[in-house]
């Protein structure tokens, strides 16, 4: 096994079927029978919980409250936001019976129970939330008002990938309402640099944050912005949004407060997401030929220890040792929570348990032997370095010395996650290039297998004119025969710009140009 | 305002209408535009919160694990299982369409975009997850799986309740698979236990447990358990159950594992939930004519701390204060976690705060002007013992005494609040009733005005022969005229029974009849 790789096909040679792979190997979900929607199973969801909480923490330290809203949307409320059902329209689960009834043997909807106005399936709350401000809010006093909700959401979809886009997927929608466009601008921001910081530092994943073209907007949205994370296929995926609504739903809803002058002004609010899809991330950002490989942060287990057992009256004692282990390690904090250790009891080989948590990432796995046990050491794997060349890396270590090191060696780890895919960011960004045709070439134009075309391609900054209207269409276009998209525009920005590489204008700005999720 | 209730309707004019009234003044919940749906706002919510987090702790404690299944189920997965689509098939919302078109200016559900088989929104989850554990499940070494779910369901309700009864509601929902009989019995009794002890623990709300009798089982369970609750009218709210479904789902769904001598063996299954109706049973537990009273185990901020500002030089020094005293509270740990301790800024006049905090049913509320600064003093009332007979009772003491006692206040808190409700408890279950007759004049027969009855009733415990059949429906139909459930056998039962109370015959156990939610 140390030779070869834990999974059967490797990133090099089909990267979907890899994914596949590491999200079947490392037990995270599965598709249901429902078209389209996943089962997220322990280890994937395990990882979800740690994410929830603390990107629920980070949304609550801005002073954030949760609430819950209705699944469902009634359809005139959809109705109602013009621009908002362009984006969605064509893509949502409608329920339009109420009750079920038995007929000729089969169980089919009612037809007595036909709802008189259908309702859809929420593929985000903006309607039935404005409708809620609209009532709450009065007077300046109640601005801002700033909640979040933890839910799930539909949006039907023809092509699924698990947690990369799925029918049903969770999420988190935060909702705000200011007193003026400044403010909400304001918030807008603080909510992208929370995913921002959020990625980096808990997900370990380095993003680019930016704001999204005209086109790329979310639906009514006057700016979106975007936290775009480097997959190791090169590919973008954008991982959590921010979005500046100005007051388009404001006035479609009504949502008004009396200034301190006495006067009805209209609010201006902001909306923000991440969903599970980051788990995707996650996957595609450290994932190996090995399996997965979880930071820290939020691996469900962070130490997993295998007591290497023979059958002999060796045993016990060696059971001992791993349960004494882990009861101290537990009793550490790493990241401001208890170390989450493990100890491995199953009846099932060492060797197989031990390839089983590397599969799932687990940043430290321990295997402990008889000889451990006398020696009163420690034999080891660092999830983020399992190999040296194409053997397995294990380090022996006093037992003392490893428990005085264990929470460093898990922020260790957290760094080198981030310090790999950071330095992979960084060297597949590319500038430099003012023609259209070198774009072209360097995302091989021509090659119109998206699935088999493994040469890796990164990103490229090219500067644009930031064209809007029939001319940004036509820019699309020409991406979108490459497969490529517009990702956005860099928040950090250079100081001088060229030509637009699209149309040969002034340039006004740096976009990062990219296939993508 | 201290003579006065802070209500507008006392619990003994009209228990329902006062019920409504804690739900809007403690700013709860709402109703929402879609019907028998309900938003929870941020205070209900946050309530919400911590009983998830406790009871998330407890269920993990048993080994068990969360996932996620999906929102929606196949038409022909409830069609196959008989007996449950008996109890569910009347009332689920069904999804037939997956998107909308603008046909004639409005927007209608696709023709073209019917579903081939209908989904239906999970108004519980056995179906679904019976079909992975049928997937998962392969060798005695998978048992047992226990696994947990926190989900929306949707029950198509007519007449809904905020919390009690509503189309949408959240809950957590168990479920595990077994090698034989015995193991899913004792699981069974776990999860009941469970809920027992978090009810009386955290809720503060004592409970009988039991077993529900035939007719009142879940749809397709050998047996159901219960907790049932007595709120204040005297009517009993179901609370939590635990259901042991034998091998009925396995058989419908091929749930088998290979035993160690080799044969292919049905599972037994078990699932449990509980969910937001606790609220519920909270606020009708614990409410008085002042609003709501929270354990201060679930309560969003345990200590408010209201200054009293006169917009002098002095106001400053009294922020500051009150500023300094919620730091050294929320240094400290109650209920295994750090103290909610919140300073109410707000530019509102501070008896109006003062009195926002105490209908929201804050346990601890610290009213701070110049002379407690001066004096080095704080100013609180006790939620649990809000009035000395009309007048509100304030207490005063050095801030130094009110720091080192403030964790063991939260906890008497807690205490008075589980040995009120137990006091109404005990008081209100009667026996030696041995006759029908008595029986029903005790519930008022012949008063059919079920709102507007405020003669309190509480709970008889009878003896019954445990009829099934005919024999039950008969049994049941006479408690119904009454607006009588038979609510469960309690656990605890007593040494000797006399004849039952509705056929004569030798009883079998005791059960308690109640009018319910």
């Amino acid at each position: 096994m140390s030779a070869r790789r834990a999974l059967n096909v490797t990133r090099e040679e089909n990267f979907p079927a890899w994914y596949q792979a590491v999200v079947k190997e490392a037990d995270l979900a599965e598709v249901s029978p429902v078209r389209g929607c996943m089962i997220i199973k322990p280890w994937g969801y395990g990882i979800w919980e740690l994410i929830q909480a603390e990107l629920d923490r980070g949304i609550k330290s801005h002073g954030v409250d949760n609430c819950y809203f209705p699944l469902f949307i009634p359809l005139s409320f959809i109705a109602r936001e013009a621009q908002h059902v362009e984006g969605f329209a064509k893509e949502m689960a409608v329920v339009t019976h109420h009750r079920l009834k038995t007929e000729d043997g089969r169980l089919v909807p009612d037809p007595d129970a036909e709802l008189a106005e259908p309702l859809i399936v929420r593929p985000t709350s903006e309607t039935v939330i404005g409708d809620a401000f609209q009532r709450w809010i009065h007077s300046y006093r109640d601005l801002p008002l700033l909640i979040n909700q933890w839910a799930n959401v539909v949006r039907w979809e023809m092509r699924t990938r698990l947690f990369l886009r799925t029918a049903e997927f969770l999420w988190q929608e935060g909702h705000s309402a200011h007193a003026d466009e400044a403010d909400a601008r304001a918030a807008t921001m603080r909510w992208i640099e929370l995913y921002r910081s959020f990625s980096e530092t808990t997900l370990a994943i380095p993003v680019i944050a930016g704001e999204k073209p005209e086109h790329e907007r979310f639906p009514g949205a006057e700016n979106t912005y975007t936290i775009e994370a480097m997959m190791q296929d090169g590919k973008a995926l954008q991982s959590g949004t921010s979005h500046y609504l100005g007051t388009n739903f404001a006035s479609e809803q009504n949502i008004r407060y009396q200034s301190e002058s006495g006067a009805m002004t209209l609010c201006h609010t902001t909306s923000y997401g991440m969903s599970t899809r980051v788990i995707g991330g996650v996957i595609m950002t450290h994932g190996d030929d090995d399996g997965l490989r979880l930071p820290p942060a939020i691996a469900p287990k962070q130490i997993v220890i295998v007591p290497i057992l023979r059958g002999t009256d060796a045993d016990p004692a060696i059971r001992d040792y791993c349960d004494a282990l882990a009861a101290r390690l537990n009793g550490a904090s790493a990241f401001g929570k208890p170390v989450r250790a493990h100890v491995d009891h199953a009846n099932v080989p060492s060797a197989e348990k031990r390839w089983n948590w590397i599969r799932r990432g687990v940043p430290l796995v321990l295997e402990i032997g008889q000889r451990d046990v006398a020696g009163e050491n420690v034999t080891f794997t660092r999830r983020d370095a399992l190999r040296t060349g194409d053997k397995v890396a294990s380090h022996t270590q006093p037992r003392e010395d490893f428990l005085a090191r264990a929470v460093d060696l898990l922020g260790e780890i957290q760094g080198a996650l981030h310090a790999q895919a950071k330095e992979r960011l960084d060297a597949n960004i590319r500038g430099g290039v003012t023609r259209f045709e070198d774009l072209a070439e360097h995302f091989g134009a021509g090659s119109d297998d998206d699935e088999g075309d493994t040469g890796f391609k990164g990103w490229l900054k090219v500067a644009w004119c930031k064209p809007t209207g029939a001319e940004l269409e036509a820019v699309n276009d020409r991406l979108k025969a490459l497969k490529l998209t517009a990702r956005c525009a860099p928040f950090a920005q250079p100081d001088s710009l060229g030509a637009c590489i699209f149309t040969g204008k002034p340039a006004v700005e740096e976009i990062i140009v990219a296939r993508a999720y």
